[in-house]
């Protein structure tokens, strides 16, 4: 049950179409890494890492440093259970948290398959099945909602709408969609910290009136005082992404007492961190979602196992990312069905890498 | 993997002198209940449940109804692994903490059984020895120095005094017990909420001078104000017992900024809920010891578990009462050497019951 050797395998997959967020966000491919933890029972255990320079300041080369240069050498050698070992070892290394998140992940992965437990159970066993979200990118509207009225088809029936360029457009896309998706759909808005105070505080009430769920980041994060204000202003509860990367940060968050949801995202706090994440959100009354990286079915698979564990996520899972690439890497991966992704009953993550694919795809090759 | 069977056994076993303690406090035997869980595998799931009227408000009735007539019908049927539904389950039935925490402990039990680990390492893997602290109830001076220098000798190197009714007497005894014990012991104190204000505030910082390490509930946990006082006066760190007995309690502690270590009790909180309270401590940057709530070896074993588990722990644990007691229950009692207690490589907490022994002090038939 000891852990071998940990290697990252840096690849990239195109998405169908570019991803554009917030003021600058634009992704056209996963650049990600495959973080693999091999151990001396011949166990293999996986997770995906994303790097997001603009949000964490993490890049594939610097991921690939600190695995191999950092944990790999610091978590090679200890048993797979003794977590708080190893998060004890990794730590002083600062920041660099996609990359220890995902060999966190990783680690569970393995563990559960040595222990022959799925992870949703060997975490917490709330449910098997978890809705999910779908997430619109900035485009033209009639095709945001032309997409959405397809993805409502399959049975999705919440809907995650990226705004903030321009808050005109952003107020008549919801209204357009409200009206093609109708009244049962959830809708809510991620602005990804692109409004000034005066543009949120004047827009979101009248994307309230078009019943928009939630509101995720409306403005910069680093505007304290601002966000207060808003907070007092609007009814729409407020989910903190970018605000809560951290345990640390989420206790801020919890004392300033402007946000309603944590967004967790087990690609940049693993389980672990996670775990404190929403034990710090439930003691202060808040709820959960689990939030998109823009994983592949790796990530995505790894975000569904903890958001199936723990009853905090009480809002459809943001899952469905993985559906807008070009390709997968897992032999199985998630079955999303009328908006439901089912739980593998397979120990760990309860798949396995193609590893045609990941060698297809890999860039180190 | 399922619970099919909860069952609740009163038993009472005396303890070789009666524990004195805070103003009121008297205890002449464990007069506390075996949980047991039955699984459809054939495994067998065990805790210890300790009532205490005057901290916690319940008794061996009470826990034993709300065993039989709340818990047990609405956790029979559940996978061992659901613990989140299963909380979710137990906890509309306000209160009634230590037969909650006695049964999440006897699921995890189970669970650790069944995946054959130990749980200490199910936990966090942190160690798999713990040192232990002795306990000294209220008894005359020369009593006490002699009980302390004979648990030296074992190897035990840290002593908790039992203080409050007279504090004179207390610094007399610190003082004689820093003679005979040396300077390189840790000596810390519990008052059990006894001391005024005023008394507190006065022989404490006479106590400092004598090199406790920590005080325990110095004065009365409601009086708040008071408490924020005298921890603005003094430089030894408060442990918080009776006034951080829930997640709840140890938020609003953090709030108030006396306290700057938790007493974490399973008994009390279970694994579930104490794994809440260390999340909440870790975050603040208080640190934990593992309390006494008088437990059997049960009871004990089932601390030292958790306590092994997590880093958060930096104090010896509370873990040598049961040695005080006329018997034990357990085939395998824990074995303290030298004053480490070395957990089980066992499944799960690592023993069984030794049935001849709770047929005899079982209370039931």
């Amino acid at each position: 049950m000891k852990i071998q050797k940990v290697e990252a395998v840096p690849f990239s997959i195109p998405y169908s179409e570019p991803l554009k967020y917030g003021l600058r966000g634009f992704l056209k491919s996963a650049d990600h890494l495959l973080i693999r933890v091999m151990t001396d029972d011949g166990i293999t255990g996986l997770a995906e890492a994303m790097p997001r320079p603009i949000i964490y300041g993490e890049s594939q080369k610097s991921i690939l440093w600190a695995v191999e240069h950092w944990l790999a050498p610091r978590v090679e050698g200890l048993p797979l259970y003794a977590l708080e070992r190893i998060w004890d070892e990794i730590e002083p290394l600062r920041g660099n948290n996609t990359a220890k998140g995902a060999l966190d992940i990783a680690i569970h992965d393995a563990l559960g398959k040595t222990l022959g437990m799925p992870l949703y159970r060997l975490l917490g066993g709330w449910t098997d099945r978890i809705p999910v979200a779908w997430m619109v990118g900035q485009k033209a509207t009639e095709e945001a909602v032309q997409e959405c009225v397809e993805v409502l088809e399959k049975g999705i029936r919440s809907f995650k709408v990226k705004i903030g360029i321009d808050p005109e457009k952003d107020v008549e896309l919801i209204g357009r969609l409200r009206k093609a998706l109708g009244d049962d759909v959830t809708i809510y808005v991620d602005a990804n910290q692109a409004f000034s105070y005066d543009e949120a505080n004047r827009f979101l009430p009248i994307m309230e009136s078009e019943g928009i769920a939630l509101v995720e980041e409306p403005m910069p994060t680093w505007n304290t005082k601002g966000r207060l204000r808003l907070s007092q202003r609007i009814s729409v509860p407020i989910i903190g992404d970018e605000s809560a990367t951290t345990p640390s940060d989420v206790e801020r968050e919890i004392d300033l007492g402007v946000i309603s949801v944590i967004s967790v995202k087990t690609p940049r706090t693993g389980y672990y961190q996670s775990r404190k994440i929403i034990h710090l959100a439930e003691q202060a009354g808040l709820s959960c979602i689990i939030g998109s990286q823009a994983d592949t079915d790796i990530g995505a698979l790894a975000s569904a196992h903890f958001g199936s564990a723990f009853k905090v996520f009480s809002h459809p899972a943001e899952l469905t990312f993985f559906l807008t690439m070009k390709d997968n890497l897992l032999e199985t991966p998630p079955k999303i069905e009328d908006g439901i992704l089912v739980l593998p009953e397979e120990p760990g993550l309860g798949t396995r890498v193609d590893e045609g694919k990941i060698e297809h795809y890999r860039l180190d090759k």
